[in-house]
């Protein structure tokens, strides 16, 4: 007999799920890349410009030395006792990784850990987290993981029953959510946030939108909010966190708050407050709202994509609720000891008096500057082309601009059976080299057109990019303009 | 609103998934451990004895010293140029750091890599696979994953569809194939290992099973095979692999062959053959059958478990549902950098010649060579105890030894609401501190009773545990004999 398995007859889930970040721009790239390698003169540019995906390391930015002193030793503790690590590593890293591994049974860093996590570690991130927030942590709260991407599917697993569960998303949102709703099989329920405002979260639109999905039949259990926004730059009120704590209070929905770009905030007006502080503050406490909160070790100043660090803390869920939760992440034994390790060291970095201190803040607000700046110049760039609308970059890694697409754009993307922002991000990929991800992989107001942008090549090759951008965007114009 | 997420609320799915490895009695030696850390007389031993799971480091096992080196200067390459560093380090795993720090584009460690796992380390495995089997391997057919668990849970995914479409699995199993089934909403389909003759593979009970689940309505689409066996330790003869191939190939099904045990062979008589090596050695290639393939850098003589390493070598699929195993691989983004490089590591290990060959040699073999004897000094214990049977340990981390419990025993259960396995392995653990897990966790014929038990606890510690063991068992026995 033939093999069994076609496309008509895996899971349709699987087939219904969609992951724009790694999508079509992203392989057309990657075959690009490929014949530019065969052949320097294919194409009018000699280097793809990854602007797709929150991977600062790949675009060249260095790790923090201390962080990674500090795993290099607890992955070969045996040159510890040697003479010459002194000469190779800071003081503070020593003594860091000799506490690491002092809070490892055994010492044993090749070892499954706890499921949650080294509980070690857990004790060193909950004391950051109260050290960041003024109320307390229970390192029994934090699930440690393999980045956040794991930690949102087990959230979504455990809420999950059919597809008449729904959860509330924001528009555009990270298609890690889109994804994993449809791969469990659940309902994503829209909400829209009001580009006018500069991506403000209005609370009306949440109660809008959960009203219409109770009259559709759906059971809305959570509510996702990123903030700072991925793929909309924005950087939440603590008075609209107060009116989003209440709603989900009100609602008995479970807030699942993303906040691994906690660290990403560029403009001096705004500051990052966890959920759960302002909820804390307004006197709710574990028994009045279920609260997840997501980090990663990928994000931030650090940029750690590649060695999947992340954790989540769990509020506000009953002892038998929390053991199913703990069965899950069980199910995968435990999350890799590095990121844990990396985990730890990202919420609590070197202190003042510590040997590394000083080239640690250095080499972290090189890098945090650097951003802003970069998201300063993207963000007055695109506000200078023709048709392009563009909201601050208050934080995260992106920026999602409007485009004004002319009928005759979206009328040649029609013939080609494409959708219009596809059509744009297309057309500049094979023109500059530059890889945008188009809007509909976020979702949008239907009618409307964007495309995520990220912050993070790096700053000497930003004019580079504008002028590309610029040039290619006025050809475009010049031949679509109504 | 009082919060909504009650045990009655969550996804019956995860209610459902059960995980014994680290279930009930986990949970008590944890709680006894902490008992006896605050009070050291509040048992009569002063140690929990873990051999409930495959996690050699956690029990002293030390890790290879060269793949650790690598691991070490490739998170702080930084160090590479240092003279220092050449006191530190073999010569060796200087050239080898430098040679995977070229195969990731940038040399970034710390971003995230292609989907699949970085191509340059794909490669090495590929030839690794290629050199042991003696076959092509393709390293586009590689996925690289956060040990096997995720792998796993990828292909049920993609596979199950509803509670319609079942999984042939062995019984017993490592339970993460029921639990994995479970949260995809599938149905477990048993074949029974056959005990009396060595845990052998029958094909006459595949069919068997086969065709009952057929006539139930069930959609068999996988044939899970373990082998080295977990929890049964044996090791498949090829001819016996030559039917299962041949059956999966006239049935149409999917053959999830699960190899992680593969360098833990302890019989002269026995050798470990990979399913594609077995397939394409009987003339069948990627248009004959579906077959995929889980290795990790858990097991082994590496026993890396915390570093969360492993691929899976998918074949056998057309293009257009490898693209949805790629999506799948790529809604997580990828799996973490140092588990990749470790993988790579331990498929291409040091080669006679190499500064670091004969060390390495003499740390595996010795890790080898004790656990063979472990094995063989356990299997005889228990053959010893009254009741007591147990097949040889031919290969993989475990003994499953058969328990002929008195009906007394099995009373006294019943009246405390426990399964009479579980009910021993409790008593067995607050008597002694040793942690085996009860046979219900992994299956087994009903009516018959089991334990698992890893062969891994140090060495010069199996007597005592061997002399409690025997000890307690005799007074059980006293206490219940019929």
């Amino acid at each position: 007999m033939a093999p069994q398995v076609t496309v008509d007859s895996i899971n349709p889930k699987v087939i219904e799920c969609q992951y724009a970040v790694r999508g079509e721009i992203v392989i057309l790239a990657q075959k690009l890349q490929q014949e530019i390698q065969a052949k320097p003169e294919a194409y009018p540019f000699q280097e793809i410009l990854y602007c797709n995906i929150g991977n600062p390391q790949s675009l060249g930015q260095k790790s923090i030395t201390f962080f990674r002193e500090v795993l290099a030793l607890c992955d070969h503790p045996a040159i510890l006792a040697k003479s010459e690590t002194q000469a190779l590593f800071s003081a503070d890293s020593i003594e860091r990784a000799r506490k690491i591994l002092d809070q490892i049974p055994g010492r044993a860093t090749g070892a499954y850990s706890h499921s949650q996590g080294i509980k070690g570690l857990r004790d060193t991130i909950a004391a950051a987290i109260e050290a960041r927030d003024g109320f307390p942590a229970d390192p029994n709260d934090i699930f440690m993981t393999d980045g956040a991407s794991p930690a949102v599917h087990m959230m979504m697993q455990l809420l999950i029953r059919s597809e008449k569960d729904g959860i509330l998303c924001p528009i555009p949102q990270y298609p890690l959510y889109s994804a994993s709703i449809a791969l469990h099989g659940g309902s994503l329920v829209p909400y829209y946030l009001d580009e006018a405002t500069g991506w403000v979260l209005e609370v009306s639109e949440l109660k809008k939108q959960l009203q219409e999905a109770k009259s559709n039949g759906i059971t809305v259990r959570a509510l996702v909010v990123i903030n700072p926004g991925n793929p909309t730059g924005q950087v939440l009120a603590e008075e609209n966190q107060k009116a989003i704590v209440e709603f989900c209070k009100e609602e008995g929905l479970v807030l699942l708050a993303d906040e691994v770009y906690q660290e990403n905030v560029y403009v001096p007006e705004k500051k990052f407050h966890s959920f759960k502080k302002v909820a804390r503050s307004m006197g709710y406490g574990e028994e009045d709202i279920h609260l997840v909160s997501f980090q990663s070790v990928s994000k931030g100043y650090y940029g750690e994509c590649g060695k999947r660090g992340g954790y989540m803390e769990v509020t506000g869920f009953g002892a038998d609720v929390r053991e199913h939760i703990y069965k899950l992440a069980s199910v995968n034994l435990c999350s890799n000891i590095t990121g844990q390790i990396l985990a730890s060291l990202v919420m609590s970095p070197p202190k003042v008096g510590d040997k590394s201190y000083e080239s640690y803040i250095a080499e972290r607000d090189g890098i945090l500057s650097s951003l802003a700046r970069r998201a300063k110049t993207l963000e007055d760039a695109f506000n200078k082309l023709e048709g392009i609308t563009c909201n601050k970059a208050e934080g995260a890694m992106y920026l999602f601009p409007r485009i004004n697409l002319p009928k005759k754009a979206i009328k040649a993307a029609e013939e080609v059976k494409t959708a219009p922002d596809l059509f744009y991000c297309r057309r500049l990929l094979n023109e500059t080299g530059i890889v945008f991800v188009p809007g509909s992989g976020f979702g949008q107001v239907p009618g409307t057109w964007h495309f995520r942008c990220t912050i993070l090549p790096q700053e000497e090759k930003i004019p580079a990019i504008v002028t590309r951008l610029t040039d290619f965007h006025k050809r475009f114009m010049d031949e679509f303009r109504d």
